[in-house]
């Protein structure tokens, strides 16, 4: 817990929010900033400020946590779509630096209809190939 | 593998890629039209349409394998921020319906550096209470 973070204040009762779901390792609550109606985050209960610092199996468990809560708010909402967020780091849109994963719901009348359409870029030729040889995982 | 699908046709080769990863549940490519240099995509082998349909522990697994290639890509590229992103449904901005997990680099001087801001929308007097009564789960 850190006392100058609102999601472990949060967490821990502090600061109210709008909870849907607890368990021994994570909270969710409603974003009280919506992108769209019902947008949730999955908070880790213990601070860690990002996907890096996130321990493995925390991070296999949100995304699994993401899944049955994406199947059980879509059928509540009756939503169009769906979308998972997780931002690092104030370049990647990150405002809060406790780790959480946007559950998104998205409606066919809703605002933020451009929300996650991006100007698509384009590589050089071999670009992407230089590029892959430099990414390639794990590094023979 | 699904005939009409382009994700199906890059995993089994008949449409060339710049792969970067491969394991027997899964192939990461990037993508070739990023919203930033580098931009991969985490593709399950078997054909799953979105979040909904992919198994659970594909779902934990894809998250673990982010988190690594997150931590891999970062170093590599030398970016300062990390994206993921997963969309489901053409609402969500879906537009291969296969599976993929977005990953993104983010660079302080990028282009796109607007990606993944959105309009902030607000609830009326008691709506994040009365949503969050509807959303709990699982319910009693």
């Amino acid at each position: 817990m850190r006392d100058d973070c609102i999601f472990c204040k949060i967490i821990d009762g502090r600061i109210p929010s709008a909870s849907i779901y607890e368990d021994e390792d994570f909270r969710v609550i409603l974003d009280i900033s919506p992108a769209a109606k019902g947008h949730a985050l999955i908070l880790p209960k213990e601070h860690y400020a990002n996907l890096y610092e996130l321990p493995e199996d925390l991070a296999a468990k949100a995304m699994l946590l993401a899944k049955k809560l994406a199947a059980h708010m879509t059928e509540k909402l009756q939503c169009d779509g769906f979308n998972l967020v997780q931002n690092n780091g104030e370049v990647a849109g990150q405002t809060v630096f406790h780790f959480h994963l946007h559950l998104i719901p998205r409606y066919k009348d809703g605002d933020n209809r451009d929300l996650l359409t991006w100007k698509q870029l384009s590589y050089g030729d071999g670009e992407a190939q230089a590029l892959a040889e430099l990414l390639r995982y794990p590094k023979a």
